[in-house]
C-alpha cells in the first residue's frame, strides 16, 4: 500500500516535469502505473498535468472498468491497457506531445536513422504508427504491431507514447525522443546527416548487450538499407516514405562516410 | 469580494507564467477576467507581466470606464471589452506574444491546418485576423467577425487572443496555440505536412462532443478543401495564401494518405 | 549609499536572469548602473554572470579609472562609458549574447523589418553596428554614429547592447531584442514576411506618441522603401544588404497586402 | 579530504545544470575531476545526471581501477582518463549532448567557422572528432590527436566533451559549445554567414593574449582558408567537408566584408 502512495506521487511529479519542459499544453498527455497483476494507477481526464495532486489519480482493472478514485480516469486508458497487455515488463507509461517529436509524427517521419550512438543503445529506432482517431479501437489497432518490439512510438497527428519497467524509465525514454528529435532536426536543417553504417551498428549491438541500465525490447535499426528487415515492417515502410522525399530541396542527404 | 482576491492572483501569477515561457517580452501581454456582469478586473499598463502584484490590478466597467485601482488600464481594454460583449460565456482572456505563433501571425498564416488530433478537438483552428492598429477601432474591427466562432486568434503583426469560461482555460488555449505553432512549424522544416483528412476530421467532431473538458466554440476546420466553409470565410481566406506559396520551394507539401 | 545597494543587487539579479534565459554562456556580458555625474557601477571582468554577488561589483569613473572594487572592471567598459557620455538620458546599460540576435548580428542582417507593432513602438528598429575588435578603439567608433539615435544595437560578430532610463528597462529591450528575432527568425522559416505598410506606421508614430511607458529615441523604421532613411545611414545600408539575397531560395519574400 | 567534498557537491550541481538545460536526456552524459595525481573522481554508469547525490560519485584510479564507491564507473571513464593523460592542466571534463551541437556532430560538420568573436578567445574552433564506438579504443584513438591542442571537441554521431582547468570552466565551455552551436545554425538558418576575416582574427588573438579569463590551450581557426593549417588537420578536413556542402541550395554562403 504505501508503494501505491508512493506511485501517486510519481506520476504528479513526472507529470508536472512533462508540462515544465513543454512536453504537453492545456490538458494534453496521461501517465499510468502498473499497480499489481489486476490493478492500473492512471491520470485523470480533463485536467493538466501541471496541477495533479497524488489524490487525483483513478484506478482502474485491467479491462479499463473504475475501481477508485473520484474522478473519470483518462480518456485513453485503452492505448495504456493494451501495452500492459502486450507487454508484461512494463510496469509505467507515458503519453505526451514533445513538439519537436510530434512535428515528425504529424509529417509522417519515422525517427529511424541512426544518427546518435547513446540513442541507438537505448532505443534502437522509434517507429511511427499509422494514425488512428483517440478514444476508438482504431488507434489501438495502428499500435497494437509496434508495441512488442519497441519501447517509444511516434503516433500520426497525435504524439509520442513511451513505457518502460519503472515509470521513471518511461520518463525518460520520453526525454530521449524529444531529445533525438531536436538532434535529428537540426542535421535536417543543416541540410546533412551522416548516420551509422552497418559495422558501426553491428558493433553497437554488441556494446548494447553489455550496456549497462539499457533494457529495451527494440532492434536495432539495422533494416535502413532493406536488408535484415525480419518482422518490423512498419519501420521499414516509414523509412522509404523518407526516401521518397529525397527529391525535394530539402530532402535529407544521407553522407556516406569511407574510413 | 473573495472571488474577486482570488482573481487577483490569478491574473498576478498567469502573468509570471506567460513571462516565464517568453510568451510576453517586456511589458507586452494583458489578462482580465469577468467579475460580474458589470466590472471587468484587467491588468494595468506599462507594467511587465513577471513583476505584477494582486493590488496591481485595475477595475474598469464594461465601457472602459476607471472604476478602482491606482494605475491605468491596459490600452488594449477595448479588445477585451468587445470579447466580452460578444461571447457571454466567455469569463477570461489572455492576449500575449508567444514567438511562434506570432511568426504565424507575421508571416500572415493561419494555422488552420488539422495536424495534430488534440488541438482540432480542442481548438478546431486558429485563424488570423487583419492587421489594426492597436488601440484604435481598426483592431477591434478586424476581430469582430473571428470572435463568436472561434476561441484563439492570430493577430497579424501583433500576437495571439484566447479565451475561454474561466482565466485558466484562456490561458491553456494560449500554451495550445503556441505549442501547436511550434509542431506546424517543425512540418514545415522537414518539408512535408500529413494533414488528417475529411474522413478523420469527422470522427473526430463525433469524439468532441463527447470530449470531457472542450468547449471550445470554434468550428472544425472541414472548410480547407473550399467545401463546407460555411460563414468563417476569414478562415479560408487565409488557407488560400498559405496554398499560393506552395509553388515556392519551402512550400508546405501536402502528403495525402492511402488507407 | 542605499541606492547603490539596491543597483549591486539589480545587476547581480538581472545578470542572473541573463545566464537563466540563456542569453550569454561562460563569461560572457556585461551590465552597468550610472549611479552619479562622475561615477558608474559595472560588472567586473571574467566572471559567470550567474555567479555575481553585490559586493563584486566595480567602480570607475568616466574614464573607466578604477574608484572601488576588489576585481577588475569589464574589458568592454568602454563601449559603456561612451553610451553614457552620448546618451545623458540613460542610467542603465546590458550587454549580452542572446543567440538569435546574435545569429543576425552573425550573419550581418538588421533587425529593421516592421513586422510586429509592439516592438515598432518600443524599439523603433534595431540597426546593426560595423565590427570591431572588443577592447579597442575599433569597437566603440562603430557604436558611435547608432548610439544617438537608437536604444538597442546589433554588434556584428558579437552580440547586443541594449540601454534605457533604468537598468530594468534596459534589461527589458534586452529580453524585446531577442523575442523579436526568434519571431522574425519564424518569418524567415516559413518563407513569407508582412510587413507593416507606410500607413500603418504612420499610425503606429501617432500611437507611440501617446503611449504610456515608452520613452524611446529610436526613429520609427519609415526608411525601409528608401525614402525618408534621414541620418541613419547604416540601417539603410543593412536593408539593402537584406534585399540582396532576395535571389536566393530561402530569400525573405515580402507579401504586400491590399486592404 | 574537505575538497572532495566540494567536488562531489560541485559534480552532483553541475549534471542537474546539464539536465535542466536539456544537454542531456535519460542517463545521457559523464563528469569527472581530478583529486590528485592518482585518483579521478567520476559520476556513475546508468543514472540520471539529474538524480545523482554526492555519495553516488565514483573514485578511480588512473588506469580505471575501481578504488572506491558503492556503483560502477562511467562506462566511458576511458575518455577521460585520456584527456587527464594528455593534459596535466586539466583538472575537470564534462561530456554531454547538447541537442544543437550533437546535430552539428551527426551532421559531420565541425565548429570552426569564426562568427563570434568571445567564441574565438574563449575557445578558439572546435573541431569533429571521428566516430568511435562508446566503451572501445575506436573512440579514445579519434579523440587523441585533438585533445592537446582544442578544450572543446565535438563527437560525430555522439556528443561533445570539454575540459579545463576546474570542472566550473570545462562546464562553462560546455554551455560556450551549444551557445555559439545555436547562433552558426540561425546563420544557416539565415542563409548568410558573415565570418571574421584573417585581419581580425590576427587582432583577436593579440586580445586574447591579454584577456583576463581565457586559459585556452585551442589556436585560433585561422587554418579556414587552406593555409596556416600547422598540425590540426582534422580541423582542416572538416572544413572541408563543409565547402563541398555549398553547392546545396541550403549552403551556407560565406559573405566577405569590404571594410
Amino acid at each position: 500500500m504505501s508503494s501505491e502512495r508512493q506511485y501517486r506521487r510519481e506520476i504528479a511529479s513526472f507529470g508536472k516535469m512533462l508540462h515544465e519542459r513543454g512536453y504537453v499544453a492545456a490538458m494534453d498527455g496521461n501517465l499510468s502505473v502498473r499497480l499489481d497483476e489486476r490493478r492500473i494507477l492512471a491520470t485523470p481526464t480533463a485536467m493538466s498535468k501541471s496541477m495533479m495532486r497524488p489524490a487525483d489519480m483513478v484506478i482502474v482493472d485491467l479491462e479499463g472498468r473504475h475501481i477508485s478514485g473520484r474522478r473519470a480516469v483518462s480518456s485513453e486508458i485503452a492505448m495504456h491497457l493494451l501495452i500492459y497487455k502486450l507487454r508484461p515488463d512494463v510496469q509505467g507509461i507515458v503519453h505526451a506531445h514533445p513538439p519537436t517529436a510530434t512535428g515528425f509524427a504529424a509529417a509522417g517521419i519515422a525517427l529511424n536513422q541512426p544518427l546518435v550512438c547513446e540513442v541507438v543503445i537505448g532505443l534502437g529506432s522509434i517507429p511511427l504508427a499509422k494514425y488512428g482517431t483517440p478514444g476508438t479501437p482504431e488507434l489501438t489497432e495502428a499500435l497494437e504491431p509496434l508495441i512488442p518490439q519497441f519501447d517509444a512510438i511516434l503516433m500520426s497527428n497525435h504524439g509520442v507514447v513511451t513505457y518502460a519497467d519503472t515509470l521513471h524509465h518511461a520518463y525518460m525514454k520520453m526525454e530521449t525522443v524529444e531529445h533525438f528529435s531536436q538532434i535529428a532536426l537540426v542535421t535536417h536543417l543543416l541540410g546533412r546527416q551522416q548516420p551509422l553504417g552497418h559495422e558501426e551498428l553491428e558493433k553497437l549491438m554488441l556494446a548494447r548487450s553489455k550496456y549497462q541500465g539499457s533494457k529495451s525490447a527494440a532492434p536495432l535499426p539495422l533494416a535502413m538499407g532493406g536488408d535484415g528487415a525480419g518482422n518490423h515492417r512498419e519501420a521499414v515502410r516509414c523509412d522509404s516514405e523518407n526516401s521518397s522525399s529525397e527529391s525535394t530541396p530539402k530532402s535529407r542527404r544521407a553522407v556516406t562516410r569511407h574510413r
